[in-house]
Order: structure tokens, then sequence, then C-alpha cells
């Protein structure tokens, strides 16, 4: 059974730890990458990690993900409330995704508390800093031997 | 330092199992209960477990909670939408409090998908089955060790 | 074949009779159940019937009503526009179920006109007064004959 | 004491039967129209039915209905949703008037959950196929005789 | 110069004066004719007068006005509301179009507080009962002056 | 029998004639009060005109209109669509009161299109130009004859 | 394989050419017609055409289409944006339904840019003047090959 | 004559003092309550107090007060915005009710700054703190001298 | 200590006890102000008492009453729901401003229910007539005592 | 070529440097109006410089400014999102006009962020403190010279 | 005269065929682009075809297409419901354009119901799969024709 | 002191002078550059410029921008509307962001007249053309002026 899944981090994520950080926290994205690689390694699952800030890369991710990856991981980030073509992107790659928030999005401006990727994702994980990546990689893994 | 957690299931939710199981899954609540002991256990975390249909019981748990619990895990169903009264009682409570959820209630009718709960709560997880309250638990000892 | 019925009366009905005669006519709750309870005799039918001010209890009823009854008639009353938890309970205990109001509810205020039971149930009946607990009898009656 | 009872149906109620039977079910109108007759020969009430897909005829039965009839039972069918015309008819003919429907309309289409017919007529009567329209001649009859 | 005007009345105006007399007044549609008749011969205008139930109808009178008459008066009752058909009749048809109703459509139901013929109207007159016809004739007539 | 007619133009009606032509015409205020003038002294009328900018002055103009005037003509021009106090003023004064306006708002921007004013006044006349005024003038006349 | 289409015409199409030549072009529709008819000689297609401004007389032209036609096309013009009682004639028909429009209905007002029809058809086709007929006779004979 | 006036305090608020002090201050529950015991005995007034986190609870203490209580003063808390089974209770009860908030609603959340109560209670004051419910005292000890 | 308190009477106020007795009361605004003027000389405190149609006079008020005032008191009347001015004009005075009204505001039309004030006032009484005005002033006291 | 300027402060201004400084700033009205005349005198620019809190007397200002000046720029304030009159009296003068904001009216409350005024204003200048009005002054001046 | 049209296939449409092909059928781009190729060929036309996921590279293709295409046929796929910069691409370009769609997008989710693209447009044809193409390109041949 | 200034031309900008010339102007983009080169250089500012019709190019830019830049102008054109990703980028770059437009967005459609980017920019300046850069710039050097 292969366990590959893809990671990707949307757009201004590449600013992690300097971008707000009473919203987003102090820890770059790099750290991050780091702990999930670490836990993938132990969990023996291949980790492919992305970022991009252009909505047009991410949908080219999914267009190529459909027999590569078992499961993807995504923080939309903005386009998360903007963007109809990554989730047509995700429906159309049949991969099961699971989107992932730093910041409670529910308690901050209106115009983010609408997503448009959460109806077509398998489940949502938001509001726990880094630590939502880390249990959004577990429900990843149990998705896969759950299979 | 003491780790006791609370586990509130909302209403209707003692069915589960035999209720919609395309939508809520076939595993019972006593199951799910039993899954989270044996976790609690091996973390040494004290765990309560409680269920009600009753919106004004649930106030009441968390009106006692405030000196009795580090955090508090909620699925609280219906009333996700529709209680105010709930969502005054976290914020009086004082108690970081998780929002768990069984299936993606954004794929669902229009009037689920806002939260009342959500934007006073400390972060959110739905869409993964029982496997929600696995990840959540997780979350609350997470969140007492970084005390 | 078994036919039992479980009717619930909803908020404020046990004032039935005093309350807004204007609106709500001048027959008790008390009259309106031995009416029912004398049509059900006739029709060999088991009649269990309960008034109820708390959403709560509403639900528990329906909880437990899976294998014990066919059909249930409820008047939701207030809960008809503001309760989540009743309408799936409903859904959640598999049983027909039948939507009665005293008054034509859609003549009244805007609030009013929106239901979240009606979705949910097999039919409704508004408009008639005592008449449309007695119209719902039959068609509850009719439901379990056409099994 | 005269007994007449108009009853009119709607657009496309015609075709019956043969229309979309997952809704509407496979009972032709004319059959309906025969159990009515039977039970209003029973009943010792006239019965005069009409069906008709235009907006303007339907008006005019109104009009004309004033000193004809007691009770008019109407399925406005797809004019429910959209006839101010047909609204003011039954107002304007002082006539008390019992709206009817096949199906649940309030578990379809948005738009068919508003009636434009409801806040004039004396009650509604939805969601039980045929029995519908027996059940809204029994509240006729009744409204008749309590006169 | 020719003077032809053709007055349209909508419909359930042929109930006028037994139609709820609070709202809509006394005087027969019938009476108000012949008023509006006398004025016309007064003034040497031909009045030709026509009352229809049925949306269709009214559009074919429009249809067939072009070259016959100058101005068109029309109250256009319920439909006023709800008929786009009519509105691009009166575009269609090039004639210059009052639009009258005998009370205030203003103080009545949400629903009749928009129009969906004033847009293409020339003018309105409403509130005035039987007089908002006559005020329409003089306005009609000083139009075919003006010109 | 006493015939006291108040008019009053609202704000920038004192530009007319030269304040967009297009739409408002070249007939200046000046010219519109001498027309309505004649016609009163041939009806043997007293006429009161006023003109003002500031909504405090119109709602003081009301203010001061119970016992002295039978009906007021008005023209609310921009505070037809923001001024609840004129609203106010009219409901207080019990004066029956007549909106006026040249131009048909009705096909203007939308927020042209709701008037605060109409569910209080008597009845409307709108899009006839200075004509507006003269049937108003001699609706009033109307109004005070049929006491 | 028979090859019956049926094209229809809705209200206000039959001034067609004289209407509002800037936005509907000058084609009248007998010069349509005889384009089609000559297109359904070539390709031997037998087509049956209507022109109606009743609602209620399309609705009946939909009830007996049924077994007589393979693709209905229909211009409902402005019964597109306000009949319930077309959209439920189409599916009752059980006949594929192609929707065609002269003028670009999504550049003008907005009102028009909402069609109840669009759900239930086929597919559109707008934009194009006479062309779209033509197109959407193409469109017919392809949906009729390719049963 | 009798003086005796009921008090009830809806959910959360028995946390008073603890819970968000910012918002609500720092005076407890029970010495609000002793403030207003105080002020009865000295104006002679027979006063009832009662606290529930329980929409149902609420309902039932209206349905009892009919006879026993001259006015009713409640801070519905929560409930203020989501029951229409307190509203429908107080309007069933025939008992003059006062709203009562400890802070101003109007300047918190959207959600918050719509009642359901004030529509059916004689009057509301908030935004005074503790001082609030005295002015309500007040008011009510008016209410009763001035039948 | 200085104890100045502003009150301000909004429009249409000046005609009080006249105007719609059934929602506003037969009370003058001159004995209105004579109550609470007995008030104010008992509790040592002055009162300055100013009433005023236009909106832009209010604004002059509080524009002037930064150094004079310890607490204003207004009913803004109509100006409650339309009135941006008045609202920036409190809160550029730094005057803690409590908000009256003689009706409740909340059982009106629903333009009525909305208030521009509130957001910004210290708190709100409305409902109890002349009354509300007298609790006022007792608030507001109680406000200058417990600085 | 002449070069005359009208500057309008709206309502409220009179109070700049005092008022809610952490948004408006330190700055005095007065101090900005030398600032301006400054700038005038070296640009050989006559600049006319007035203030009100009465929306009357703004559209007073502009009825006059038609063969007086040759630009105005007006900081429309609270008026901004309410007067309907301000609107018409700018279209009325013919004056092309620049709308000035010392704040960013975009991250304030909603209901500041709605400006009646910007449609017909040449062009806005808003968030710059003085700053705003100095731009404003040069851009009229770029006006002026670019006829 | 020159005959040259460019096609753009939008966001995901480069999986089409292996993509929900519930929806959007089993042809594959290629395919289609094959049989547009074909047609061009014998109509003596000259095709550009192009794929991209990227919004900017879709305005870029528009910013070159001036003096190059005589028409441009778009089927946006997910940027018809969110692209401002395609639709401001359209107009700047000059263009005349054609919006396909290969699904009837008015029979699936709300927000696919709306179309940024079709106010510009030329004209539309959506709901017929790969023959929405093969339409779009007669017309296309038929606009430049008729130059 | 450095006096380094972004200028970002968003989509479709780079078609300036020929696209819509009568919303946009005839000044080439290229123009507009080589004048703010001109004033930079003589107010001695580093003056840096790019155009780019990728959204997620644009986020790049502000990504970059940290260390570089004291000052950003953005004319974010058609993404203004739509892109959250530019907003988040404003925010997380932390540098001042001054929002400009060539035309005044207010006068046209509505979804132009709504700015994601404004709540987060210093201020804006739109509806002066080229001149609205010009004034953008001297706001720009005033900003690091008077730091």
């Amino acid at each position: 059974m292969s366990k590959r899944i893809l990671v990707i981090h949307g757009p201004n994520l590449n600013l992690l730890g300097e971008r707000e950080p009473d919203i987003y926290g102090k820890v770059s994205l790099d750290k991050i990458n780091k702990m999930l690689l670490k836990i993938a390694a132990k969990e023996k699952v291949q980790l492919k990690i992305a970022q991009s800030n252009h909505e047009g890369e991410i949908v080219d991710l999914f267009g190529k993900a459909k027999t590569k990856f078992e499961v993807i991981i995504i923080n939309p980030a903005a386009y998360t409330h903007t963007s109809v073509a990554i989730r047509d992107a995700i429906v159309a790659s049949g991969v099961p995704t699971i989107e992932v928030h730093l910041s409670n999005i529910y308690s901050r401006e209106t115009f983010r508390q609408t997503s448009l990727i959460a109806p077509v994702s398998k489940g949502q994980i938001s509001g726990f800093g880094p630590l939502s990546y880390v249990l959004a990689l577990e429900a990843a893994i149990d998705i896969i031997k759950s299979r």
C-alpha cells in the first residue's frame, strides 16, 4: 500500500512567522514543514510539500495529483473564500482533500467565514496553529489506513 | 498539573449508529466514548462525558465547568446553529472549548453552514466521523501541555 | 398490524382556550385530546398524547419513539420556527411525522411563515382549528393502513 | 342548507399519473375526481370540478363563484408561487378557500416554498398525495356544517 | 388630429363595488366606465374600454394598439406586480401608457409595493378611487394635445 | 366651507428649469406656481405655496398646518427617500396629503424607487411634469368637495 | 426514426421587426419561420411552429407534446422570468427542450437575468438574433440523431 | 390592590460578576436580588425571583403567572434573540412584561441586536447595569399604581 | 460636583398630546417638561430642555454640550432611524447620552426597529410613555453620582 | 480665466481636533483652513470656505454655486451616507465636485462604506488626514487649468 | 477577408473526459479540439486553441488578441463566476466573444448560476456538451461573414 | 532616510489608452510611468514600477516588498473587487499602501463599488485619470517625510 500525501500551502503563507504574528503565530513555514516531514518519516509516509501564491499553480498541482497522491492537505488561505477554480480542481482530481487553517476563521471578518473549499473537502481542521497541520496529517494517514 | 477534560455530546447523538448512517456512520456513541476513555487512560487524562438533548442542561454543564475542567470538547449538533445561550455559556465559563462535528457540515443544508459556536471556540474539527473526536482529544491534551 | 400513534403538543398549548382566543379558538387542549381519543377508540388505534414546553423533552420523545409508534402527529408551535434539534429528531426517529397547526401560520408574522419542521415531515395540515388534529389523525391512520 | 363545493385543479394537473410519478404519484386526475365525487354523493354534497392551465380562467372561476359555492378547494400548483391575480380573486370572491398540494412543497426547490395563496386561504393540506384532496373535502364539509 | 384612447381594466376589476369595499370603494366598474365615457364625449375623444382577467389577452390588446390609439390607460391590478409580458407589451406597442390604481398600493402588503409596469409607463396616478381614472383621462388628453 | 390648500416644494426645486432639463423639464418653479394660483383663483381656493431645502422647515410647515389647511400637496423631492421626520409630520398633522413628482421616479435609480412618504399619503401622481401639480390640485379640490 | 420538432414563440414575439429594433433586430417572425422551415425541409425534419401571448396556451402546447414531438425549441420571452407553470409543463412533458433568446438577456435589466426555464431545459442559446433559432434547430436535430 | 411582581433572570445570569466583567459588571446576581427585594419591601410589593438556563422552564413560569402576578420583569439574555416560545408565553400569559438588559445590546454583535421579545413587551430598559433592574422595578410599580 | 443635564426632544414632539394619541399618549410636551423640572429641582440638578425639528440644530446642541453638561437625554424620534450626523455628534461630544422613546419602537413598522443612535448611547428606555423620561432622568442622576 | 473654489465642511467638522483624535487627528479645522488659504494664495485661486451641520444649508450652498465657482470640494461627513438632497444639489449645480474624507471610511462601520455622494462626484480622496484636503485642492486647480 | 478565431479553454478543462464524467461527459479535450480544427479546415478558418488554469494567462491572451483575431470563443469554466479581470479583458480587447459551457450551468449549484462574463459576451451557448463548441464555431463564422 | 516607492499596475492596465477611452482616457501607461518617474527624480525618490495581469505575481511583489520599499502605490483594477489574496499580501507586507483608480469606480457597475483593498489601504484616490497617480505619489512622499 502506497502512502503518498501532498501538502499545499496557499498564498502569503511563505511569510509565516513575520506576518501578523498575533493571528498566525511566530512559527515559520519552514519549521512547520520540518515538523511534518519528521512525523511522515516516523509513519513511513511520503510527503510532498508545495507553496504557491498563484491560484492557477494550485489548480495545476491538483490536475497532476490524481494518480500520484492518496490524500491532499491544503491550507487554501485567501483562496478559501474566492476560488471556484480550486474547488473544481479538488473535485476533478478525485483525491480526498483535507482543509486546514492556522487561525479560527470564524472569529474573523465576515468574508472569511465562507469557504468555497469546505463543501468539497473531506473534513476541516482550523484554529490550532501549527497543530492544525499535525492533526490533518494524522487524519490523512488514518484515511489511507482505513481504505 | 491537572488534566481534566469534559466531553459534551449534543442533541440526538444518543441515537448514533442507528440515525441516518449515511451521514453519521454506524459507530454507536457508546463505542466512541470507550475509544476516548482508552486514549485518556493512556495519556493520563481524566475524562468526563455527558450527553443531553436539553439546551438548558448543556448551559448548566458549562456553568459548573469553570474550576473543574481545563478544556471542553463539544459536539453541539443541532444547537450549533440556533443556541446563543450555549455560545454565551462557553464565553462565561472561560474554559477553552473545541467544536467537533462527525459530518462535514459545509456540504449539507444551508442552515447547517452557520455556526454560532465557532466564533467563540478555540478551534473546529469536522468531517472525519469518530476520528473527529480523537483529533479533538489530542488537541485538548496539547492545549493543556502547552500551558 | 399494530396501530400506535403519538400526539405531541408543543410549547404554550397547555394554555389553549385561554390564550389569545381570537387566533387559537376557545376549545381547551383537554377537549381536543378527548375528541382524538374517542376517534382512536373507534378506529382501534392506540393513542399516546404528550405536551411539553421543553425543546429537549420533545427531542427525547422522538428519541424513544422509533420502535414504539407507527406515526407521530406534532403541533410544534413556537418550535416550528426555531428548532433544528426537533427537526433532526424527526429524521433520526425514522417515524413518519405529520405537522399540525391550529391557525393558518401563513397569514401571521413573517417569522412564523418559515417552518424548519415542514421539509422533514410527511405532510402539513394548518388553519382548521381543532379539526386540524382530526384530519391529521385520519391521515395517520391512512398511512398505517396503506403500508 | 345548500352544500355546493367547487374543486379547482391548477396547471399541469391534467397530466397527473404520467408526470414525474416520484413526486406526484401514479394516480390519474380522473381517478381522484371519481373518488371525490363518490364521497360527495355519500355526504350529499354537490361537487363541481374544473381543471385549467390558464391563470385567467381560474380567476374567472372565482369571479363567478360568489353566490354559487359555499367552499372552494384549490390545488393552485405552479400558480401557488406566482399568481397575485388568483390571490386577489380568492379574497374578492369572499368564499372560504382550502389550499391543497399533493406533494410536500416545503421539501422541494426554494421558489416552491413560498405560497401567495396561503395567507388568504382558510387552511392548507399538503404532502399526502390524493388523500390531501379527501381531507380537504372533509374540512370543507365541516366548514359548511359548522356555520 | 385623432384622439383615440384605450382604457384597460385588469384582473378582478369586474367585481368592483362588491369586492373588499373598504379598499376599493363601492362604485361599480360600470359606473366608472359611464363617467369616463361622459367626459370623453365632452372632450371629443374616442374611448374604447376593455376588461380582462387574462394576462395574455391584455398582451394581445397592446399588440393591436400600435396604430389605433394615441394613449393607453391601464389599471393592471394584480398583474402590476408579476407581469413582465405586459411590461414588454407596453414597450413593444410604443403607445404612451398611464398606470392607474384605485387604492394607494404603497400602504398595502409588501409584494404590492413593487410595480413592474411603472418604469415603462409615462406616469402613475394612485390612491384617489374612481377619481384616479378621471385624472388619468385628463392627463391622456393633455398628452394628445401637447403633441 | 373653507378651501385652503398648502403646496410644499422640497429640496432643489428652486432650481427647476435650469437643473437637468432632460429629467425635470424647462418650466421654472415660478411658472408652475403662477399656473396653480390661476387655477386656484378660478376654483375659489386659497393656495399657500412654500419651497424649502431644509427637512426641519418642512416638518415645521406640517406642524403648523393642522387647523389651517384642508389638504397639503407635497413634492418631497430627495426627502421622499430618506425622511422619516416628514413622514411622521404628515401623520401628526392629520391633514390629507398628496404626493407629487415631476418625473417618473420608477424609471430612475433604485434608491429613488422607494418612497417613505407614499404609505402615509392619500395618493400619488408622478411622471407628468408640471401637469402632475395640476392634477394634484384637482384631486385636492375634489377631496375638499366630497367631504 | 421520426423527427418532429415543435417551435414555440412566446409573448410579444408576433411584433418582431417592429418592436424595439435596437434590441430585437429588424427581421420579422414570419421571416425567421420561413428560414427554419427551409432548413427543416433540407434536413427532413417535420417542424410545427406556434406563437402565443398566453401562458396557459403554452402550458397546453407542452401538455399535448409528449408523444408528438422529439424535441421542443422555445423562446419563452417575458415568461422566462415569471412562469413556474411553463417550467412545470416542460418537466411534465418529458420532451427535451431548448431555450432560445434573440438578445443577450444577461446584458439587460436585472429581473431579466434570472430564468425559471433554464434549470429544466436541455441547453440555452442566446444573443445571436435569428441565428439563435438556427443553432437551436441544429442542436435539436443533433439530439434526435444521437439517440 | 395586590402588588405581586415576578422577576425572571435568563440563561447564564447565575454567573454574573464572574462572567465577562467588562461587559456585565462585577456585581453578582445575589447582590442585585437583595437590592431589588429591599426596594420591594419599602414599596410594599411582593417580589418573586427566579433564574433558569432552560427555555422550557421560563415558558412554564409564564404559563403559571396569569393570575399570580401583575407585572413580570424579564432579562431574557441569550433567549432574547432566539426564543419564539418565550415570546408566545408572554402573550399567552396576558401579564404586562418589561424587558431588561444589563449591557447595551445595540453596541454588540449583530445577532444580539434583534429582540424577539421586544415587540410583545410593554417596554425595554437596557445598558445601565444593575440600575436597569431598579428602573424596571419602578416602572413595574408605576404600571400597577396607574391601573 | 456640577449636575447639569440637557434634555433634547426631537422632531414632531412639539405636537405631543394631539398627535396620534393611541401611540404617543395624551400628555403634552409642556406637561412632561414641567414634571422633569420638578424632579430636577428636588434632586438639585440643573436641567436645560430643547426641542427641534431640525437635524442640524440637534447636531449644534451636541457640538456645544461638551463642557456644559454631564449627561444628555435625547428622544431622537424620527431621526433615530436616519441620522448618522446626530450619531456622530453624540460621539464627538463625549457626553454620556441616554436614548428615550415614548412608544415601544419594536412593535411598530420595520424601519422604526433599527436605531442608529442606540449603539453610541449609554442606554435606552422605551415604551413607558412620559415615565420613560422620568426613568431616564433618574439614570442620568445615577450616572453623575457614581462618577 | 477665473479660479474660484468653494470648500464645504460637513456636520461635526467644527469639532475637529477635539473629536475622536484617534480617527480624525489632532489638527483643528481652523488650521486646515489656513493651510488651504495659503496654498490658494500661492496658486492665485480664490477660496471660499464654509462649515455647516445643516443638510439644508449645504443644499443652499450648492444652489447658489452655479455661476460663482469652478470647482467645489466637499467633506460631506455624516451626510455622505444619508443625503440624497446633497447628491441632487451637486448634480443640479453642474459644478464639478471633489469628495474628501479625513479618515479611511472603508475601514470603519459598514454603514459608512456606502457613499451617496461618490457616484455624482468627479473623484474621491480619503484617508490622508488634512493632506486629503491639500490633494483635493491640487486636483481642483488641475481641473480648472485643464479646461 | 481574414477569418482567425481564438478558442480558450479555462481552468480544469485539461482533465476533460476523466473529471466528473456524469456532468462533463467522456470526450477528452483533445478530441474536441480535433473536431473543431476539422470544421475550421473545411470552412477555411484559422483556429488557434489555448488552455490555461491561470486567470492572468487568460487575461494576457485577450490582451494580445486585438489585431490578431476576429472572434474569440471562451469556456471560462470556474472563472465564469469570479473573474472581473477576464471580464475587463474581454471589453478591453474589443473582440466579439462567445461564451460556451459544456454543462447547463443553470441546473447546478447556486454560485454557478451567475456569470460575470455573460453581460459582456456577444452570446452564450450552454448545455450541449461538445456540441456547444461546434455551435459556437458556427456562430463565430457567421459573425465574420456578416460583417 | 531612504525613499523607495513601488508602483503596481494591475490587470489590463497594459492596454491603457486603447482600452475603452471613454472611461479610462487616451493616455498610455508608458506616458503615465514617464510622468511619475520625472516627479520622482525631482523629489529624489527611487521609483520601481511593475505591471501584471496575474493575481499571484502581485502577491509575490508584496511578499518581497517588506524591507525594500517605504510606500506602495497600487491600482488593483479588476482585482480590487475579488482578491482576498492581495488584501492579505498588503497586510502581511506591513508597507503602507495607497489605492489608486483612474475612473470613479462609484459611478460604474454595482460589483465595482465594493473594494476588498480599501479597508487595508492607507487611503484612496480615484476618479482623476492620470492625475490620480500624481496625487498618490505626493501622498506617498508626504508619508515618508512625516515619519
